[in-house]
């Protein structure tokens, strides 16, 4: 399994993708899943991918070369010469439904589904930053102001703290917190996604970054994070009031009203099936 | 869909479940899953069910009459004279696989999966509490000290907070407020999940339970959980150490380490593709 992240903001991008992959419990292996395309004062490209593992880097391979015919009169379109972020993610697109073209039939007769889906973004130069996530069947969206994220492959632990921390005005630096400490929830909750991590930050209209990073276990600041987490949300649990079944008592916030609109629980009181 | 969880503690059983169903997205409706058998003194049984809904209500109905052969010489065994949650628990897989028999073969030919999961627990007079996880083929697991609750439906957002929280000494309140976390982070993240909520905590050995309560969006309590835990954890959010790129800075927790066993960032600086 895998869990990636990228999130945009107004002051750039964060990515963050683990390394385990496996094919069945014997064949747990580490396999980087982020790549960077990066022309220096030109384009600054990232790539995170889940999915079939052949399947991405066979596409990762062919993104280098995938030409997309651009008219008569135009140079066929890449990675390297594309003029919008639109045409680099259609190129990503198209090495996608290469790959299909090729191995689809194959992986079907096998039982196996054509199953990849990838985050795709960066900025190149005279155009803003974008966000992409694209599918199986290489169509793609964008991230908007509204949706300011994509996750791919285990998705679902890591969600909450992101959906709860991150806006388009989130600073840099606090966004790559945040994709750290989604990363720990989903490490703690699912075995088969694993370190180390890659992170990448990226600054809105560099079009370069020096902010990337490997991150294994003995690094210091994702340990501190994965210590410190744990042990405030408990502080922060045990903070909490506990729920109060006695209405009335000294609680401002009672678990059972007994008057007033709040429904009353119901006791079951003989020996039948009662839907509470 | 569906988010229900149960709880099994030294101190006794929690459960929570919602009552969002969906069959599409115009046919969103409110059904409640969670369902208490109860003969005082003698027993006391809860049923929460995830799925397609109309095996699951299936399944209730069928429960409430199923019997079970028990040998030559005994009464079929149903769920009011079953002597073990064991035996009670084999009686709901039976009640399971009678209407896989009946509706089975039908929803496969409309091409519907038979999808049904469900978690039952409780305690019969003469037996410790016992926990289960039962699936659609009517087979099931038992929670044990080591993994000690069950989810079904949409459980992964609502997992991490569960994995962090609870142990078999987890004091029965401190338990329902976590299920309650936890289903905030569902509702959060999940909109096919909704209110109201059906609570249930069962203190060991009283064959019976006073504790249930249908909470809606008036809930004081519930309310206080949604707008505090979000609150609180944003403050333990912000209380932690943003990452720095500098090394041999102030921090105590360097995101990049130059030297020594940590591997330094790459950078990346010619025009090609490169993992880094």
């Amino acid at each position: 399994m895998t869990y990636c992240v990228g999130i945009k903001l107004d002051a750039g991008l964060v990515f963050l993708s683990d390394s385990r992959t496996n094919a069945g419990l014997d064949a747990i292996s580490t396999f980087r899943k982020m790549m960077v395309y990066e022309k220096p004062s030109d384009r600054f490209m990232v790539l995170l991918s889940a999915g079939n593992l052949s399947i991405s880097q066979s596409v990762r391979e062919i993104l280098q070369v995938e030409k997309l015919d651009n008219g008569p009169d135009e140079p066929p379109l890449t990675i390297w010469n594309a003029k919008s972020m639109f045409d680099a993610v259609r190129v990503l697109g198209s090495a996608v439904r290469r790959v299909y073209d090729q191995d689809g039939p194959s992986l079907r007769a096998a039982g196996i589904d054509f199953n990849a889906s990838m985050i795709f973004g960066g900025q190149i130069a005279g155009e803003a930053m974008r966000l992409f996530l694209v599918y199986s069947a290489g169509n793609f969206i964008e991230a908007t102001r509204e949706t300011c994220f994509f996750q791919v492959g285990e998705s679902k632990y890591g969600k909450p703290v992101l959906d709860r921390m991150i806006t388009p005005h989130t600073p840099l630096d606090e966004a790559a917190k945040c994709a750290l400490v989604s990363m720990d929830s989903t490490l703690k909750s699912n075995l088969s996604v694993g370190l180390p991590l890659d992170l990448l930050v990226y600054e809105a209209d560099r079009l370069q970054s020096d902010q990337m990073v490997c991150i294994d276990e003995h690094n210091p600041y994702f340990h501190m994070i994965r210590n410190t987490w744990g042990q405030k949300l408990r502080q922060v649990f045990e903070s909490i009031e506990d729920p109060h079944w006695e209405s009335g008592g000294t609680t401002a916030y009672p678990l059972v009203v007994r008057s007033g609109r709040f429904e009353p629980m119901r006791k079951i009181t003989n020996a039948s099936e009662k839907m509470i």
